[in-house]
C-alpha cells in the first residue's frame, strides 16, 4: 500500500471547510474550535521495529518518544500541550516491568512539559508493542502554519541536523519553548518539524506555501552525529543533515529583514517552486528529494 | 502482563486532582476544562484478531466499530462527540481498496453523529491492523458517572443483551441519542456501557459508587442472539445476557420512583456489596464475575 497515495485519498474525502475546523490534518496539528475556545489535536503512534527497536532501546526512551513526537507536533503550531490520552498496543508476552519503565519514561517526559495524561486503553495483542498518543494543546493567537512562507523569507532551524539515529531520535526535547520564544520575538511566517528530514520537510513547507527554497551548504548546522555517521558509512554529513529523518528541529521562515536575528539562517524562501542547494563553491544545484520512512526493518 | 494489574499500577501514578481535570481515567471518558469551555476526552483502540476477525468481517464494519466503540464510551457520560483523529497501523501487506472501505465505513459513522475526523496517523508495519480513535465531545450539564448509583435505585438497560458474537459487535449503534433522551427524561444518577458484558460492567458501576446490586432473571432482556447461541453452544440464554462482552448497550440507573418509566427494568441497587441475581424460582444467588477480554484469538 502506498502510504502516501492513501493519505491524500483519506485528505481529498475530508470536506475542505467543516464548521469548527480552523486548521485541518494537512498541518502539524488539527485546531478546532470548542465552544468559545480554540483546541490543537493531534495523534502520531511509534511501533516496535519501525520507530525504535525494543531490543536495544531503553523502555523509558520508548515512552518518552511516543509523547515527544506529537509534542513536536504541538511546538510546530506554536502550540502549548494540555492533555493526553495513550493507547498502547502490548505483545501478549511483554513483562510488566518493561512496561511500568515505558509508562515511566511517558509521564517524565508529560510532566516536563505539564501535559496531564488523563486517559489510557490498553490491550494486548500477539504483535509488537505499539503505542498511539493523542494530544490536546492550546495556542496564543495565531498558530504557526506551513503554508505562510513567501517569497524572500529567511528560513531558519533550531538546530545542528543529522545522524539521529545514533541516539537523539529516543532522546530529542520537544521544541516547545523554543517555539514560543521565537513566536515572541521574531515576525514567523511558517513553520513544521523535521520528522522526515530537512529536505522532505522543506519540501512540505514549500509546497503548502506555494513556493521554493534555495540552502546555502555553507550554512547547514551539521551535527556531532552526523560526522560521526559520516566517518562509519561514507556518506556526507551534508547528505545527513539533509536526509536523515528524525531530527525534530523546528524550521521556520521569517522576513528577510530579521533574518540577522536567526542563529541557524540556512537559506531563502524563493518564487521558483524546488529545493535547490547553492553548494560551498557557488555552484546551485537541485535537490532530489528523498521520503523517509520506516528505519528500523527488520 | 496483568492488563488489569497494569491499569491500576497506571491509574495510581496519576495525581487524583490535577488542574483542569473534571474527571479523570477512572470512568468511561475524561473530562477536561479548556479555558471556559468543558471537553469529554476519550481513545480506544480495536486490533485484528482480538477485536475483529479481518478475515470474516467487512472492512466498512471495522471502521464502523473502530470509531463506535469510543462514541459509546461519550454516550455513557451523555455526551456528544465533536471531533476525532485516527491512527492507523497497517499491515505492510494490506491492499488499498480493504484499506479505503474500511476508511469509508468510519467516515460514514463519523457523518452519522456529526463528528469530524481531523486528523489521521497512517503507519505501515509487519504487524496486523490496529486503529486507536481519540474522540472529543461536549456534554450538556453534569456528565453520567459511574460513581453515582444509590441504594434503592433501579437499574435499567437500554436493549436486548446477549450473543453479540454473532454480528451485533460490529454493527451496533452507539447508544448517544438514547443517553441525551434518557437524560432529559429521566434522573440519572450513573450510567456505564456494557463493553465488557452486564455482570461486569454492573461490577464496575459498583464498585464505583460503593454499592452492590440484585438482578432479576425474570426482567432481563434476552436478545434473539444470546437465545441463537444458546442453541449453538448449550449455555443458556441467560449467561450469555450476563456475561457476552460488546453488547454496547447503556446500563444506568435511576430513583426507585422512576422505576415504571423504564423500558427495561432489571433490578435495584442495593447497600450491600457484590451482584445478586433473583432466579424466577425466587432464589437469590451471588453472581461469579468473569472479566471479558480478547475474543478472537487465533
Amino acid at each position: 500500500v502506498g502510504e502516501l497515495d492513501l493519505i491524500r485519498w483519506i485528505r481529498s474525502r475530508i470536506p475542505g471547510r467543516r464548521a469548527g475546523v480552523i486548521v485541518d490534518s494537512g498541518d502539524d496539528a488539527a485546531l478546532v474550535r470548542v465552544g468559545r475556545e480554540r483546541v490543537l489535536f493531534k495523534t502520531d503512534s511509534v511501533i516496535d521495529g519501525v520507530h525504535f527497536d525494543s531490543r536495544t532501546a531503553r523502555p523509558e526512551e520508548i515512552g518518552h518518544k511516543a509523547l515527544a513526537r506529537p509534542l513536536s507536533d504541538l511546538a510546530a503550531m506554536g502550540g502549548v500541550p494540555t492533555f493526553g490520552v495513550v493507547a498502547l498496543l502490548c505483545p501478549r508476552t511483554a513483562r510488566e516491568p518493561w512496561l511500568k519503565r515505558i509508562m515511566t519514561g511517558m509521564e517524565r517526559t508529560a510532566r516536563a512539559f505539564d501535559t496531564a495524561i488523563v486517559g489510557g486503553d490498553l490491550k494486548s495483542h500477539p504483535g509488537k508493542l505499539a503505542i498511539a498518543v493523542a494530544l490536546l494543546g492550546r495556542v496564543a493567537g495565531r498558530p504557526f502554519r506551513r503554508s505562510g512562507a513567501r517569497p524572500g523569507d529567511a528560513i531558519g532551524v533550531t538546530g545542528a541536523l543529522g545522524g539521529s539515529i545514533l541516539g537523539k531520535h529516543l532522546r530529542f526535547t520537544p521544541r516547545i519553548r523554543e517555539a514560543r520564544l521565537l513566536g515572541r520575538t521574531l515576525s514567523i511566517h511558517s513553520m513544521i518539524d523535521i520528522s522526515d528530514g530537512l529536505a522532505t520537510d522543506l519540501a512540505h513547507l514549500c509546497e503548502e506555501s506555494g513556493v521554493g527554497a534555495i540552502l546555502e551548504e555553507a550554512d547547514l548546522p551539521l551535527s556531532a552525529a552526523a560526522r560521526r555517521l559520516s566517518r562509519r558509512d561514507g556518506q556526507s554529513p551534508l547528505h545527513h543533515a539533509l536526509s536523515d529523518g528524525e531530527d525534530y528541529e523546528l524550521l521556520f521562515t521569517v522576513p528577510a529583514r530579521e533574518r540577522s536575528r536567526l542563529r541557524h539562517p540556512i537559506g531563502r524562501i524563493d518564487r521558483e517552486p524546488g529545493i535547490r542547494l547553492r553548494r560551498a563553491d557557488g555552484r546551485v544545484e537541485p535537490l532530489r528529494i528523498r521520503g523517509w520512512e520506516h528505519r528500523f526493518e527488520r
